[in-house]
């Protein structure tokens, strides 16, 4: 397979050297980039489309964060290896539709990816364990600079840059972060936590973006403006939410624990048995059951050592990842079993829970 | 406890010696008696109960299968003992409910219980493991004989037995059994069998008698009629139709197996995964679990040694025997961590699920 090197390859969010925060699982950049001279790749002409990614997938190369990273286009992926980048969240769901002239070019650690051909012509991403929005920045602003160097952005004194998209024009910038709130879950608290982010202008989804559903009590905050007000702005806003969000996890989980203790034990007991015992288990029910492991973590019933296996899994009982593991297609009313056979033999030397959370006092 | 020595004794029906059949838990025959020259007991005076309940228990202490046996009047008794009795099917909840001058004497093994002044002056029960119907006749038609020797029963040469209630006068007999249903209940079939069961004129009910839901797919199954027919042919009619719904059951198992066996293997797996880690359990729910784990060892996915603990435990999981297990009493809402404790350890040492069934194979 041609993505074999990439999913075997250690990376920052799948093998958990850098284990990610209690609550933010990762944090992410991205930003859209048009060259000047082409319409935008839902206009351009089969050829001009071939130009661009040509062009850029050179440039890209040579830039020093991409030594040893990996160059996919779309046309010589299978269905599967496109799946199996989304669910790394390395491509996105519009690029693994689309075939021609488009590609993305990754970089060693998986940390950085850049879309060529999808929406606009440029989209690069930065991803990282944990909140880390500035350190993030930096590093994906300094990218855009050395770009910048070999490539002609469209950009205009006016709007700043250039989009296919009207919601994208100016900063070109989307920042999230992927937050891991059972707590607020668990209380019924969610709710009003999306209203007050929703107020101050920023967008509450899913694991998957866009349309994706809060399975596993994970969810992506992002700002949604990108013109009239500068990147350092935006991501202060970002930033000050995050933590007032962060906040409200960390209180409605102290008070979970005081006030339904038992029901959390029983909710982690069951999860932590179904896991390792049950024979069909769908994607939904296996990241809720994931969930709570990752609760289990949190509260000290599991070691913190644990986090890493939890974190992993997330990503590798999606349908990609399962196939991979299968070594062959299984369709999809066959993948629940296969998927609750991989949890049972990950689950299978899982240490013991201990409820009264002394795994955390130990450390 | 005045009850204790009874809980701890051996019992046909707790102690696993006897284990119940796959399908037929356990059979039960009671007879409806009264004594002449004196008002049913929801007629008669104090002083008039008070003489009947002296009188039979003289008689009844002096039968032979009586030695060793206890006798229970249920003014000293308190309300968990009379429940614990309940629970264990040796008096009904009519009688748990009534003070004065009534009370039961129960057999040392347990298999026989006569309780005085409940609806009729007696009521005499035989009840064991598996399906004994003519066994068991034939043991309570000798007590009943033996009864009369030294008790003047209410006998119409016309009706039969005369009871306090119409629908038990003539024979005075209620035979029923206990079965076992997963087979039926998982592939939904219990709607048809039960009304094929009401067509021929016999009553399904729950595992606590009238009123009571079929919790862990748990029915009883027993006679209407009392009247017109004799004993020997209302027992007949009984086996017949039992037969048929093992028949049944034996072939809704096979092609739940064939048809559906991911779905019952991980309908046994999470049960196992939720008995051994949960910490919260209605009684209802342990019911349910203590279901699919007797359905293991039926299909082999359990060793048949493993029935025994199952069996014992669709009793120990009741309220009642849960605040003797605890030596104390347990509020209602307290009661599930209590259940969830005693099941984790119960099934702490449980082989693994062999999921091939292969434990059937061996033997």
């Amino acid at each position: 397979m041609r993505i074999t090197p990439l999913i075997e390859a250690k990376a920052e969010l799948t093998d958990g050297t850098t284990p990610a925060g209690s609550i933010v699982l990762s944090t992410r950049i991205r930003l859209a980039r048009n060259l000047t001279g082409a319409p935008f790749p839902g206009w351009a002409k089969e050829a001009q489309r071939r130009d661009i990614l040509s062009k850029s997938l050179e440039v890209i190369e040579a830039l020093p964060i991409m030594e040893g990273g990996s160059r996919l286009t779309m046309d010589e992926l299978s269905p599967l290896e496109k799946q199996i980048l989304h669910e790394r969240h390395l491509i996105s769901r519009e690029l693994m539709s689309s075939r021609q002239s488009c590609g993305v070019y990754v970089s060693g650690d998986q940390s950085c990816a850049i879309m060529v051909n999808e929406e606009d012509h440029l989209r690069i991403q930065m991803l990282r364990s944990g909140l880390k929005l500035k350190q993030i920045f930096n590093g994906i602003n300094g990218l855009d600079d050395s770009l910048e160097l070999n490539l002609d952005y469209a950009f205009s004194p006016q709007y700043g840059y250039l989009t296919a998209c009207p919601t994208n024009v100016g900063t070109g910038m989307r920042a999230s972060a992927m937050l891991h709130l059972p707590g607020l879950v668990l209380s019924n608290h969610m709710e009003k936590v999306i209203r007050m982010v929703n107020q101050v202008g920023l967008a509450v989804r899913g694991l998957f973006g866009e349309g994706s559903d809060a399975t596993g009590s994970v969810f992506q905050i992002s700002n949604q403006q990108t013109l009239g007000e500068s990147e350092k702005d935006i991501l202060g806003r970002l930033q000050n939410i995050l933590q007032a969000v962060i906040t409200q996890e960390d209180n409605a989980r102290k008070k979970l624990m005081e006030e339904a203790g038992a029901k959390i034990r029983d909710k982690i007991g069951r999860a932590c048995g179904i896991l390792q015992n049950a024979h069909l288990l769908s994607s939904e029910e296996a990241l809720n059951l994931l969930s709570l492991m990752r609760f289990a973590v949190d509260v000290g019933m599991l070691p913190e050592g644990e986090r890493a296996r939890v974190d992993r899994l997330f990503i590798e009982v999606q349908p990609g990842h399962l196939q991979y593991a299968a070594g062959s297609t299984i369709e999809p009313n066959e993948r629940d079993p296969w998927r609750a056979r991989l949890l049972r033999e990950q689950f299978d030397d899982l240490p013991p829970l201990n409820f009264d959370g002394s795994y955390n006092k130990s450390e």
